[in-house]
């Protein structure tokens, strides 16, 4: 792996700018990683452990002559950092952000990007339930996909770059549509992660009734959804606020359907809820054939042999 | 170990009695263990990779002389087979069985089991998404729960026995009550498996629409979700139909939780998801702390060290 950019900056220190930093260092592909976090705390934290080359106190220093610029923060306060930094920003630079949604991103950042910086979004489709400065490591990305979401007159060549560190990190890259990528990833993550806390919600009603049975006796299903339901909640409020059209869509779908197999279970009609959860197993072959999971006990949540 | 039955017959040879017979060679707790399977196929297979000392061809003949007879047969076919097996069981033996749903299991054995004969209900929380008598493995239930759920006028010596006997095959084994059982599953497991069907199920639509999209970027959440969304089709049927009652109280409280969810998104009230998801994060901390889960990446699907 060879270097890419001279100098990167990380704007929010959490769970994945520090797997970025720790990944550009593994492949080399920066001369300077710098980075900033609004918390003191979070600052000293990665000061101690020596995430990022140099933590500066602010944003506007930590962007100063950087040639990547990677907006880590929530995708609630993407603009306000954006026009906190624009002013700052070197000429063809390029800022990047790695938000799970893609539309209000674009929304909130465009107008702050100054002429001649390329501003090109991307979502890394990586994560595990913690978070942090201290939460990431260099194998958060290997084999996982990170999408590319150009906007109106992206630079190719500024795309190509952002691409080739993408890949340098460990990833599979490619290129998806704004508005295609925000209804994606409401089915595949936003929806279900609604859903999980959902129900960790409900068995936390229960577990006043039950004392914790509930929880000494989680088995395999709400264990699962206790692991989803525990990621970031700043992170979590902000995905569906932004990306509310999309998830609500899926939502109703999800109810409609989730009636439908409650109708079944009420009337005891077997042969429709067996047909049902065959076709459901068939999509779990599938993911383990696009290769998106391994049939290994491990939920793409570890770290990933490459 | 030691050797705590002479003879143990299973019937039914799918992922839960192959993992059994594994474990009690692991820990020598049987003399000799018998095998029945309705399917031809099923009883070669057995036979080929060695899966208990005697595959019977027909459940009679498995489970004469038995000392201890485990049901491992879906939900809804536990009646009929108890009726099949009633005239061949050995006084003194103990019946049980490993259903994930206990009220129906009782209602549909109890009468055909003969004066002299005790009959201890047993629940292992434990299993994967495979099935199959080829998705055995001796440690599925190391270091999980196995509840026993003894009926009126069971036996304390049976149910002494067989709870030494799950310890033997490394469960942590309690006693629990009827309907409490079957809430506390409905709330654990039922419920939330048929959310992941139901979830999984939506995404096959939409796939439709989007080609292999929604399988190709299957990110945490969905992908979580299809793993639950591919267990065995024929037990997950049965479960709801036999705990019906449990399973649809529990999907009521979800379908209003969720509106509510919904309904913030949809009125952009930030404060109320972001305290929602604060409090199932602490739930997943009560997960860890009980021990039903560990911080490393494994789901509690895989197996266990011990």
């Amino acid at each position: 792996m060879s270097q890419i950019y001279d100098r990167v900056a990380l704007i929010g220190l959490g769970l994945i700018a520090s797997s970025m930093f720790w990944a550009i260092k593994r492949g080399g592909l920066a001369g300077e990683v710098t980075g900033y976090a609004r918390s003191q705390e979070t600052r000293d934290t990665a000061r101690r452990i020596g995430l990022c080359d140099r933590v500066c106190d602010n944003a506007a220093q930590a962007v100063e002559g950087a040639d990547l610029v990677v907006l880590c923060v929530p995708v609630g306060v993407m603009g306000a950092v954006a026009a906190e930094i624009a002013p700052h920003l070197k000429p063809g630079a390029t800022v990047s952000d790695v938000g799970s949604v893609k539309r209000s991103v674009v929304e909130a950042v465009s107008p702050h990007i100054p002429e001649g910086v390329h501003f090109v979004p991307a979502h890394p489709l990586a994560g595990t339930e913690h978070s942090g400065p201290e939460s990431g490591f260099a194998e958060l990305f290997d084999n996982r996909w990170c999408l590319l979401v150009p906007v109106e007159g992206s630079d190719t060549r500024a795309v190509a770059k952002l691409r080739a560190f993408w890949e340098g990190l460990g990833s599979n890259v490619e290129e998806m549509e704004i508005e295609r990528h925000d209804l994606v990833l409401a089915v595949t993550s936003h929806a279900p992660h609604l859903i999980a806390y959902t129900m960790v919600g409900v068995a936390d009603d229960l577990r006043r009734v039950t004392d914790s049975e509930v929880i000494k006796y989680s088995a395999a299903g709400f264990r699962d959804f206790t692991r989803i339901a525990a990621s970031d909640p700043t992170m979590w409020r902000d995905v569906f606020l932004t990306n509310r059209e999309a998830t609500l869509e899926i939502l109703g779908r999800f109810t409609e359907e989730l009636f439908a197999l409650q109708r079944a279970i009420r009337t005891g009609d077997g042969e429709m809820l067996h047909d049902y959860f065959t076709r459901t197993r068939a999509i779990r072959r599938g993911i383990i054939e696009a290769g998106q999971d391994t049939d290994a006990p491990d939920f793409g949540r570890g770290k990933v042999k490459t």
